[in-house]
């Protein structure tokens, strides 16, 4: 399967880490935003809302959205779990974490890291600190609820609501929001980063010709 | 089971749409954003976010966001379809709902048609008024592309993701979005309205004492 994703985008880290840790092979079509590939029509075929990922199907159809394609690519594996109760508190973790959770991390990471383009103290931007600061108080009390060994929705093994709240969580201090009062979370990342094929959101290069990928 | 909402909550509205077209009971336990309901800390403990939806299974436990309560209550009916690739269509579509589509949709009726105290000429509002705009495109090219009995992400039967976007789209009118140019939206619109157990909003009351209900 090809994936369609930028070279710093969490949203599309999320699909790499968890096909990494599935040992499901895809390959990486990564685009640049700097050189207007999001705007081309072909991009803008399969991906009307030209954002990443977009992941490309057996069957040649196209699927957009990170939860979309985590729950397409953990059919059949524990990281979907079977009882529909949990099934539905997965999804209910994972919808928290693009409403209240990625949203604003992502805003302050991408303007007052990348491309250090707003003020930190403007309204809005306070705004999304407290947002961010919240969604992560929220996390560490249900990390706390849970036993040593618990994850955000499950309590044996991973499910995909890990993987989709990992990479904006593991990224919170690039914008300015701290994890030191945050132990739980903090433990968790390292659990998440103990996995067997865990994978950073920039791997190691092997030996051999990237063409489509930009060196960060 | 019983469901805490809100008078006027279009993504509460979703899930008595649903509950109502699979004839399932539930008890409504409508709360006051006036009076304070939100935040009082017996609803903070089953809802820390302090949002409506909210479910209460039947062992006791809570489960919030709209997307995960509607695949709960759908489990085992045509409105959760059984092909995994088709699953995972549904889940793009409310995940689409979720990002692009309600936020301001929701934004725009709350601000400009209920609370009536923000100036829809702002840079916010204006930037809301795009972004509503392009979700309503969005979908008017994808029930074109369906057959003219399709649905959003299924051909032969509607699915949970249907009932997602029902509620903003149909409400997009009061905050200033027109659906003059979405003849394909408007007609999908009337296809819901006309499923059996369709619930409106504000549904027609039964003669006997709400006591936890406002009026509208």
């Amino acid at each position: 399967m090809i994936l369609y994703d930028t070279l710093r985008s969490g949203n599309a880290w999320k699909v790499r880490l968890l096909a990494s840790l599935l040992d499901i092979p895809l390959e990486r079509r990564t685009l640049s935003i700097d050189r207007g590939d999001l705007k081309q029509p072909a991009f803008q075929a399969i991906a009307p809302l030209g954002q990443v990922p977009v992941l490309e199907l057996p069957d040649g159809s196209h699927l957009a959205e990170s939860m979309s394609i985590l729950f397409y690519l953990a059919q059949g594996t524990t990281w979907w779990p079977a009882d529909c109760q949990t099934q539905a508190r997965v999804l209910s973790w994972m919808s928290f974490e693009q409403e209240h959770h990625m949203k604003p991390l992502a805003q302050l990471r991408l303007h007052l890291a990348l491309h250090r383009d707003r003020d930190p103290m403007s309204e809005e931007f306070t705004r999304h600190a407290e947002q961010a600061k919240r969604a992560l108080e929220l996390m560490e009390r249900q990390l706390d609820r849970q036993s040593a060994h618990g994850w955000i929705a499950t309590s044996n093994a991973p499910s995909i609501a890990d993987v989709a709240l990992y990479p904006y969580t593991c990224m919170a201090p690039m914008g300015g929001i701290a994890l030191e009062s945050s132990p739980s979370v903090r433990a968790w990342l390292r659990r998440i980063e103990a996995l067997p094929g865990y994978q950073a959101l920039f791997p190691a290069e092997p030996e051999r010709n990237h063409s489509t990928q930009e060196r960060p």
